[in-house]
């Protein structure tokens, strides 16, 4: 109800929108890299963003190896794996508000060509509307039983516990919430799905160790003992993309949408909107048969840089590249475009955020450490709708092998 | 058929493994990490592998941003994500044969040691057969025409050009070779999917190069103009999980087996190949409840760690990530476990994989350059192998938890 | 949690279970059939079933077309469907319980044989322990919104309305019943779920009638109004196999148990346990690569005969059909066997179960009118297991061919 | 290349259309049913198809018990099917040509009514272009054995059998042809896929009993037993839903196409072409976010009550129901319509096809027996085009829930 109210509240920001911001005084970009562009790069942040950036541009040296516990065993070094900047970002989130400057780890030639493009078409059309609608992280522990009358007994008396698991869950976490279960039967199975608020972490070590809590207390007071028991019956969507997706939420669900003008399309996409919403309904029609859960181009790219920036667990993008784009003319020749994402596993603390250049990359965009998760996640989905409109803009123009080949050649 | 034959020649080298490898001299571990820790697993890997890993370490550092031409826009530093190593992992496959040190990049308590685990059970077991089996990478151009008997005169013509787009892929690359070409119809859109060996290379650019080459001869030279047509029609599965997986191949198809000693269960894993594979039957029906594709563990963990440290593609996780594993009982008494992964797009020459740190961690496996991507998807095999083993052992005896407590919690 | 009840209750039942039924006396068969034969079953039905069946038999003719109102436009005549009896199936259910005879129309040759084997298996290992365990028929109107924020404002109005929406209902329909409502938001759409409870009817036209009406209320009412609406997003999964099965029901959702003992699997099924759950494991992975939804069979060749000679909405088997079936050793060396379906679109009143040859054949079950609903339910379960233990068998023991060759060959 | 060459065939027909059938005389319908008016119809029928369907109106008994012979077993009688008529039906294809009248065989109030609103718009705009693009049925046989090594002995053998594979099949059935075979690694597992044209028949016992006769030659001759192996490994989609669809054939694979005017949408379906592209585009969004496979609205109900009156094997609605439809506004302001059907399991000899009223039913159409499996499967394409046309009519108008209030309630 809350994540409604955050909602209509956006009514007004979307009423009063600038159709256009006139200027886009992008972070200035060069083909190929130079020391110098470096350097305006970083002064351009400097005064934009107020932000200096010490270990990423090599200014300081990672030292303090007790800043590791918790995340790495058998530790020899670090990958450095390449960072630029994209933005300004205009957002017009409930969390999210204003302009970000966005950090994107990749190794691919063209990635933040693409989306920057994108975000720069974006911000001329007033800025993209991002909310996030829900959130809830499970575990679904799953219990056999010897025959269905077992698992009855056991189950009657599991659905008059829900506020005896609630107190565990207080007792074991101080940020986890224990907001729903559900039971699923099949044979003599039973899954319980626990889903949790699991506050501004992304939650999965949180859930793992409430669950376990829990399942402690039912197996050594349920009427009846299950002939086996684990903590996860591998239904929780755990780094796998699944179907169930659209009906639940796992992590953050955010939806975004903008619309753009016919001329900020022909000028910064360099393609139409009737261009774009014929790609639009080809390529779904074209995933639908590949099989794809959802349908969209190539939200991994941007989230999967942003997750290596920003200290995110990076093997969810195996279900965070999971989402529903749409894209369709609008009466007044426009474009309306919008992005789902209902599995946005993120945080914006513990995991590898406060780690030295995570936690600078967090920071470009005030999104470190409590309060910030929600906010974090209204940026992802800002983000992989500037990507969707970009790639879409390339293929219906004819120029997605061009970017490949200007941009995403090694010599 | 060479893949058959390589197939077929591992026939002895299965026959003639040693049942249990009698030691396993595993890389020296600690927690939390201090730098006499680290100092030990340099000097081991020195011995070992006689690699010294100046980027990685800290030693040397990256000055050269002529380097990252392909690689990234808008570059403004590094950003260091912290990287571990696991083994010796034994392998037994066509290409890759022999004991390797995998390194991982991540920011997720636990997960090397829980593949590191793995590894160890492995080895013990006489090491891993794996094998790559197919390849190919697809980009999929979408034509839509004004009627079905318009697409009709084209496709017929189409499949008359084989041959000159076999001339045509030849002439813009040096290393993409066209294998194949499909097609599918969905009223007045025909889908082209055309399918290339791409060498050591992932391969995604040059198939989009390729294509587009094709293309424009075929828009210059077709009976009939398409009303539109777009480079890729989102079929090809290219950065999302798809169903058509298991049908085809999109980068190598690996298949990597073991059968693991009752011993090595109980004292490596501590638990027992009947709960493991009690485990594996469960988690298969839960997975396959929450609609997954495939049905699969963890291959996220592992892929996602050593694509970020190997300069890989690592949206391509989103692909790369489905798969089956299998585990079931033998009749004497031990775990057959097998891993089967159709989408692994990596590659061992371009894209991030001449980078510093990058360059030393495949360096560490023999895996850069030229002549190694076979070898290289072989060891991905192994390493999730190891990965799913490792967890169904913790789930199957309540471990899971602990691990979690233990390895991932952040102070 | 009555169904919860419903299946506590059932334990003494599952405890007192004989072992085995040691006599199995089915319905007598033949091939190829005679009249002598036929009479010989009608008189067994007479006799076990006290039932006459008339209009199946074609002692009586069909001449009253006023029956047929809403159930066909465009009527000419009367198709004939092959029809034969199974049985006697055991069912130990929470509505269903003791010996039934099962009528299944086709024109498939060995259907009904290797469905009568399955169920002769578990007659003699105690009867099928069959649960209807939830229910409920969706529909799922979308409306379209100028922005999120209009969305919003609606939505959050929707949610206080749920009163207002059931008194409708109720106001609407005398058996419909509103029990849940679900939203859904993807960009500007809303898609929202009704779920109600349909009482013995199937139910889709009553759900769509009292969603219309709540719509009507909805669009005069609502605060904002939508740019369109549709009374179905195509979302809840009518006339479709979906993914989000599992995590739902449609209709009624069943679970059905046996454990089969190794003798009868002997003799009855000329094949072992072990070969049977080797089948199942080994076809299982088949069936996920081919990206079905669920993992089973074929529940379609059983369900289909009997909604059709029941009055059945046959195209519900496009989802009815989907599940889980699993198999695994026992302990005991016997086998475990399941199914569950999640989408049994059933009735016992409405639709075709009125007209004459389906009204005698759900009154040969007991299963015609009121109160019958959850009861008929229960018997499909029990039926689809039958076929998938008799599948399973013959497929492990290599009869499959010899079945299709012996009991389907047209001469 | 023959597929192809019929639809290049079409393209004279395609250009050669009239834009406009002026006239639409339809079958003379009336609600309620009465017996002038069956009367009315059947002479209508005599009159423009020459047809006089005894057995359907009741004239004819069965009586010849050895007619079922390969149909049924435990047979007691015959179940009675309420069966409609709708036309004509005005089909473009390359087998299908001409206008027909098609026979549905039903219970659901509605159903008959919808399909004939849907004919009657796709008449009035010239017919439907209807092709059976691609045909095969397949058998997926499991091989599973001790190791890797093994495996790849077996299937180099295997690979060099084919010849031998197509003699068998050619000394098995008269009407087989083994067109293609595929193999499918998985650990020790071997799927081999063999692919048949099956001439006019369904095919699945036919392709059975070839697969069976290959396998017996393998396991006889081949280099190395298989531990275990199955006719079948649940992988062809025999008897459900299947993501692999759109990538291959089951049955035959049929698109068709229409534009409709903006007058008959207007005047026939009582909505404009804007709405029924706004429903279709919302309702595409919503079967994704379902987990549906494909994305369609309700072929189910059309093709289960054509399979239903001409004896095909209904339980094959469960893959037979998947596919693709799609709807787009045309520059001229129509609405352009495709439906894409990978999986009709048809036949018009063998199976049920020669009973007496489905042998009516087919002759209805002029589809029964050799040399027709194509044509009746266009039929099928048109008939499910229509049914979409119909009901996103309905739905984008608000006349879904006013249909099933007049047609399908029962009093």
């Amino acid at each position: 109800m809350s994540a409604l109210q955050n909602l209509e509240s956006l009514l007004e920001d979307i009423k009063n929108k600038t159709e256009n911001n006139p200027v886009f005084e992008g972070l200035p970009g060069e083909v190929p890299v130079s020391s110098d562009g470096v350097n305006r790069r970083l002064e351009f942040l400097s005064q934009k963003a107020k932000k200096e950036l010490p270990f990423l541009t090599g200014r300081k040296q990672f030292s303090d190896l007790s800043q590791l516990e918790g995340n790495i065993e058998n530790y020899i070094g670090m990958s450095m794996i390449p960072t630029g900047v994209i933005g300004p970002m205009c957002v017009l989130g409930s969390a999210a508000k204003g302009d970000f400057f966005v950090p994107l780890a990749t190794t691919e030639g063209s990635l933040l060509a693409s989306y920057h493009r994108g975000v720069k078409a974006c911000y001329l059309s007033g800025g993209a509307t991002s909310v996030c609608l829900i959130e809830g992280v499970q575990r679904s522990p799953l219990f056999k039983f010897d025959n269905l009358g077992n698992l009855g007994t056991f189950l009657i008396w599991i659905l008059g516990q829900m506020e005896a698991f609630q107190n565990i869950t207080e007792a074991t976490s101080r940020h986890a919430r224990l907001t729903d279960m559900k039971s699923n039967i099949e044979g003599n199975h039973l899954i319980l799905t626990f889903e949790y608020h699991t506050g501004d972490a992304s939650g999965q070590n949180m859930v793992t160790i409430c669950t376990n809590a829990i399942c402690q207390y039912i197996v050594q007071n349920g009427p009846v003992q299950p002939q086996f028991w684990f903590i996860e019956g591998n239904y929780s969507g755990d780094k796998k993309a699944t179907s169930q997706s659209f009906a639940n939420v796992r992590g953050k669900k955010v939806t975004t949408e903008i619309t753009l003008t016919k001329k900020t399309i022909n000028e910064v996409l360099k393609t139409t909107p009737e261009a774009m919403a014929e790609y639009w309904r080809s390529s779904t029609i074209g995933t639908i048969q590949s099989g794809s859960i959802g349908a969209q181009g190539h939200y991994a790219n941007g989230l999967t840089a942003l997750f290596i920036a920003t200290g995110q667990d990076v093997a969810c993008i195996s279900e965070a590249s999971v989402g529903i784009t749409r894209m369709e003319l609008t009466a007044a020749g426009g474009l309306y475009a919008s992005v789902t994402l209902p599995n946005l596993i993120v945080g914006t603390v513990g995991g590898g955020t406060s780690l030295p250049t995570q936690k600078e990359c967090l920071e470009l965009m005030d999104c470190y450490g409590e309060g910030k998760a929600r906010k974090f996640a209204e940026i992802c989905g800002a983000l992989v709708l500037a990507g969707e409109i970009s790639i879409a803009a390339a293929l219906s123009a004819g120029q997605f092998s061009a970017a490949h080949q200007k941009f995403g050649r090694k010599k």
